[in-house]
């Protein structure tokens, strides 16, 4: 039981009101980016905006248009739980795309799929129950997972994604040490922060390690169909359906706008799913869900990925082709899609205490750090290509190459810096920045 | 800690893995009242769908056109997590219409006012917490309430709202039991189900007796504009900025199908709100922000709401005189405005065990009993005038009546009902109806 109510502050006369979870509640640094991101003055490698520069806003405002005035008195209505049937169908179809063979009622429409995040954290997990998740993870998730007091156990990765033999060794030690796991949560494809994807020979194996030992598969894949070389992987729910809650988006393939995303899972945790987001939301909403509908209708929606494709294509290339010639010291891996690319800083350099001064140069990134739940990570940055012209990526990576190099000289001249940490920053303040 | 994974049933193999809070989720009287609603044959009483008939379609269609078309850019990409500032700044000015003096500052835009809900008590519930509700209460506020393994304790209510003598000994009886409660949780004008309103005179004292325990207030107001003889109450809000959680949405004064709501609160209340909002959903929709705003610097939104009031006065004129002409043995309050008639059943009928009779005579309300957390209610039944045309009202009255008769006819005969009453159906199934 949390402090009794009246126990305030000055400051805060409910701060002993609160819930549990609510004091394990932090800034986020996605949040304090997007701060940064609205600089102009800044080049932000920082946040995960999607370019929507390329979408057809004529075709889509004419179809909007048509959707409210024709068919208006249903689009501004509240809508079922699960979700729009018409929408449903076509998320089984954009599914397909990855092998998935999957039926309308088996999806569940959510608000971006930081809400089916939310919605599966909600219904499975209890105060320090143990969430499986990849070194280093999406942020976004891990907010999750603390803000439902889950624990997460890291298993590392390495260039063909999450490693099988580490996988089985940590469910063997958890399970060991009486502390089952509830899932795994990864991002087989395109992995965020780390660019890597699962290699094909693994996801079974990895399925395999899971489903032996009945632990569920939360796959999360926001970034599946923007494989820059046009292959598209299978998902790993292509090869299980009992198994695995597969999480999708129109985030990244259409525009964020909507807040459409969705969450297919094996029927009897679907209908806890729709019960959950009915408490949390009551419906989506259908304004969106019909818009996204009329555009998928209305657009050679696969033509517009792979433009999407060819010019995330075009800002990899930039992002990493000015890293090989300005970024001293560093390592990186070359993202076969997706967003991100994870550097790896000289020995000596910490990523969070470097970031006040990249902001005073005009760059901005996010410290590896974000990604972990244990601390983590400070050894790398995450370098977005996503949202700024192939020139600002270029132009960013030598502001960043120029403060590494300074950071370096101090490093050489007084041996690693770490005095100066603040341990209790997990996030850059928007001040800050 | 809960069953561990792995001791599934053959129905659902994660059975075991669900968290605690998912084994207290239930079909909800709501959902299944959707798939009523939906039957063209049946009258429906149940469902608290606003009549969007009136809207200026083809103004809204033109106004999202150009939004698209202009601001594609800024309306289909991520916002901020408290909301788009401009739909804030518009939000001050409807609090307005109540008297509330607010800053945008206060405000957290919400998917719909049911997420504000779910916010507000994911920051404040831990289980086992007590709430204080009206009784009856919103059924979408006690399932949240549950969902958070909340516990309502209900006041009572009597024509001019929440009974201030009830409020203290119940704030009372808990501290002395040593379970101080987190807030009061009420719906002060055009109650739902209830519908009455707190008077002005009450509304002061209740502030009182919560602001002198330390008590905070939580008032969901999504019928505060729809009076009928168009009398504004002062919201609860406008006379305590600081002891006050306010929860407004555009879904009953627009339309519910962008899914914006609102939430305003002291400062770190609403800090917390936007980090657990950033958490749930990342951002609310841009899409649906920026169409609410449009909306409401084109049209006479002020001008629209005077004739929902008229539109709803109609309907509830059509609920209480077909009451009057029809219904044997019931009483009934008669709304100043809202959606909702709250009428008693005459003595030995069970609201819960005649609805499945009621829809065979298609007609749908909603139990009682799904505005209680303790299994009170089955006396009452919740009629809303809200989406039927006055001469559908009517039928649907009239249908009811013969309903009730019939079963007045075995009361006299045989007594009270009960005994074929299963305590396990707490909703009735969407299979049934």
């Amino acid at each position: 039981m949390s402090t009794p109510p009246g126990s305030g502050t000055r400051l805060d006369p409910w701060f002993g009101a609160y819930a549990a979870r609510t004091h394990g509640m932090r800034v986020s640094e996605t949040r304090a980016l997007f701060a940064v991101a609205n600089r102009p003055e800044v080049v932000s490698l920082a946040g995960g905006m999607p370019n929507i520069a390329g979408l057809p806003l004529e075709l889509i405002s004419k179809v909007t248009a048509d959707l409210i005035a024709l068919h208006g008195d249903v689009a501004l209505q509240y809508g079922s739980g699960q979700g729009h049937p018409v929408l449903r169908d076509h998320i089984v179809t954009v599914m397909g795309e990855e092998g998935i063979s999957a039926h309308p009622d088996d999806v569940v429409v959510t608000t971006g799929s930081q809400q089916a995040l939310d919605l599966v954290t909600r219904i499975f997990i209890d105060p320090g129950d143990v969430i499986v998740a990849e070194a280093p993870s999406y942020v976004g998730a891990l907010s999750v997972f603390r803000a439902y007091q889950g624990e997460v156990v890291h298993v590392e990765m390495d260039a063909d994604g999450l490693v099988p033999e580490a996988l089985r060794e940590a469910l063997d030690r958890c399970k060991q040490a009486g502390r089952p796991v509830k899932f795994l949560y990864t991002v087989p494809t395109f992995h965020n922060p780390a660019g890597v994807s699962l290699s094909v020979a693994r996801r079974q194996e990895v399925l395999e390690i899971c489903r032996s030992r009945n632990v569920l598969v939360v796959e999360d894949n926001p970034y599946g169909l923007l494989g820059f070389d046009g292959e598209v992987l299978p998902a790993l729910r292509s090869f299980d359906a009992e198994g695995v809650v597969y999480l999708g988006t129109f985030s990244k393939t259409l525009a964020p706008g909507y807040r459409v995303g969705w969450v297919a899972a094996p029927h009897a945790v679907r209908e806890k799913l729709v019960l959950a987001s009915e408490s949390a939301i009551l419906c989506p909403s259908h304004a969106s869900q019909m818009s996204v509908s009329a555009y998928l209708e209305n657009w050679d929606w696969r033509g517009q990925i792979v433009d999407y494709r060819k010019m995330y294509r075009t800002r990899r290339d930039a992002m990493v082709t000015s890293l090989a010639e300005a970024m001293p010291e560093c390592s990186w891996n070359v993202p076969g899609g997706g967003f991100y690319t994870w550097v790896k800083l000289p020995a000596g350099i910490d990523a969070r205490t470097m970031l006040p001064r990249a902001t005073t140069a005009l760059v901005a990134y996010v410290s590896g750090t974000a990604f972990y739940a244990d601390g983590q990570g400070a050894d790398h940055m995450r370098l977005s290509f996503c949202y700024p012209t192939p020139e600002r990526i270029r132009e960013g990576v030598r502001r960043l190459a120029g403060v590494i190099s300074k950071e370096l000289e101090l490093v050489h001249m007084f041996g690693p810096e770490g005095s100066s940490v603040d341990d209790d920053v997990e996030a850059p303040s928007p001040d800050l920045l």
